[in-house]
């Protein structure tokens, strides 16, 4: 996947991890949060069958942390949070859409409750620091926001107990999914949640201070070459086979949370207060007229897109490509779709215009 | 500046002048708003030598509209904005500092004021849309805050009023530096500003609607063939000897207005309230204890740095360059620096660590 070069400067950030990263060696770069984020190393097709073999280190520092701290933390975390964080926990993850008063997705982060005065949002790809400092200050709430020098490190794979064992000791392996603990390493005591962003299982290991960010690296790397561990990342053939969203490729603030399918991760039957509760409860009995759906398209393999593409049925516009890939695995290419929600449905047969030509794509549910 | 390619997706969003650009041909992005944003198109020193000769177009989509409407628009703009909006009127353009409640700088747009209900932030890179958006729910203020299909093309260079009038007409030449005005083409009525991101002139038109993006980019294109236009963009060796600052790059939301010397843009002294007066009123009474500078540094050419960089006083750490860059014109590397204030002062000499080793600096203040 040949792109342009990406120019070096202080607002594009590097990681603690950009160092190892870039000698891996590195072949893609995308920004997310102000960031430098790999894309691609080997190449999307290798990287993607190592991944669901072996282990790899992930750099995804770009997944920056928003900590909402103080005594009113607690009602700022619930009230951004379409899942009810009311019950929220130390040691537990909960995938939480944020969304604004029309309902329009703002990012689905994970929330992690580190005390009950404490929170982090580990977001996608938008500036949440924006907008929880825009409701502390106009609600006049009693709360520290701000962005801590934490920078994850995953380690994803059929191998990632195996390899973080070795390097963190067995208890690690007892974590649950969308648990965490804290674990020791050189005397630092690392939160470390068994989380990720693929369907290969793993962990992300929060390092606190870049400082350490080298060492982390290289001791994971060490421990891992029995696992033949990789430099690896987000990878896009796994992660739309998975059917894992991303904000801002299939999801932004023009959709809601139920056009997107998270109906599950949204409290409105709780009697939680969050912003865009209503309009979603409206959506909810209205219905919602697009839904994201999967694509399968039974031809040359594509390359990915760069803009949304738009889909018919018949001669009737019904909505538009988001993410596509080329999948080996399933020897076709696989796209997500927002189409309109009477077309999403399973074995439903439309067009989608890609690569210049319209082709035939047949629908079905996410993950493939 | 070699540099790893920047994967294609949707998240990183092209503009309506991509195709153009791309083939122009480009060398280099930068990713800006969530959007490409060109870096390089011969090379740094190329594009610098010919902005300061003849014309060039940029595309600047990147610098995205935050639009507030609505009958509190103007009182959520006030209070967003250091620099006093409550006069402001359409047809000129403000440059304005935004700072959250601790006097931290969160964005520098250019405020225009397109009716007395309506206004544009053209923003630097972060999603002040989100801290709109925040403040406008915490505070229950009736406005409507968006996004709009708008990107801003500018031409710039000494040769951009000659230009400008093949295109637009001799009107268009009377606009006055940082007014704006409304000019027709093809049927579209553009806003046009006198404005834009370097020293050597120029406009910014306001392209409002993608779908025209081609068109006008080829008519701006062939009527600039007699001043020998180019595709041009921010160029980096400009604008560090315009002392142009970048936020992201030299200012970030650690440091304020007043540490920027952007003292002439908060309107500390009127009685107008915005967030973070108060904290910047303290800072000026008790006196800055940092300042951004120029440092010239007479070595060898330096390499664009990605990241800050440390400076000394004898053994006392001093500050951190924030952006470097080798300027032929003046045959010297230069650089800004956040310093401590006792040091900043013209003509003191300190060291900054560059390309692997201590160099020596002299202090000098901004434009060099």
């Amino acid at each position: 996947m040949p792109g342009f070069p990406i120019f070096a400067s202080r607002r594009v950030r590097q990681t603690p991890f950009t160092e190892r990263v870039e000698s891996a060696p590195l072949s893609g770069y995308t920004v997310y949060n102000h960031m430098l984020l790999p894309a691609t190393f080997s190449s999307l097709e290798d990287d993607y069958a190592h991944l669901k073999k072996y282990v790899q280190i992930w750099d995804v520092a770009a997944e920056r942390q928003v900590e909402i701290k103080g005594p009113d933390a607690h009602k700022l975390a619930t009230m951004m949070s379409a899942r009810d964080l009311r019950k929220a926990v130390p040691g537990k993850c909960y995938y939480a859409p944020l969304t604004d008063a029309n309902g329009g997705m703002l990012n689905d982060p994970i929330a992690l409750c580190l005390a009950a005065d404490r929170f982090w949002f580990s977001i996608a790809d938008s500036d949440v620091l924006y907008w929880a400092l825009g409701l502390a200050e106009g609600l006049g709430l009693n709360v520290e926001i701000s962005e801590p020098d934490v920078s994850p490190l995953a380690i994803q794979g059929p191998l990632a107990d195996q390899l973080m064992t070795a390097v963190f000791g067995a208890e690690v392996s007892q974590l649950k999914f969308f648990n965490f603990g804290y674990f020791d390493w050189r005397g630092h005591s690392l939160l470390i949640a068994r989380s990720g962003w693929s369907k290969q299982g793993g962990f992300e290991i929060y390092l606190h201070d870049t400082a350490f960010g080298l060492q982390l690296w290289d001791d994971i790397w060490q421990a891992g070459e029995p696992f033949s561990v990789r430099a690896g990342c987000p990878n896009l053939i796994e992660r739309i086979e998975g059917g894992l969203l991303s904000f801002g490729n299939d999801m932004t603030r023009s959709d809601t949370p139920l056009e997107c399918g998270l109906d599950k991760y949204c409290s409105l039957d709780s009697d939680v207060e969050f912003i865009g509760k209503s309009a979603l409860l409206k959506q909810r009995d209205s219905g919602v007229t697009r839904s994201l759906a999967g694509l399968k398209i039974d031809d040359e393999p594509l390359r990915p897109v760069a803009n949304t593409t738009p889909c018919r049925s018949g001669d009737t516009p019904c909505g538009y490509i988001t993410s596509a890939v080329f999948s080996p695995d399933f020897d076709s290419n696989l796209a997500i779709a927002m189409l309109s929600h009477e077309i999403s449905r399973d074995g439903q047969t439309i067009e989608a215009y890609l690569d210049g030509q319209w082709r035939q794509a047949v629908c079905t549910t996410l993950p493939f």
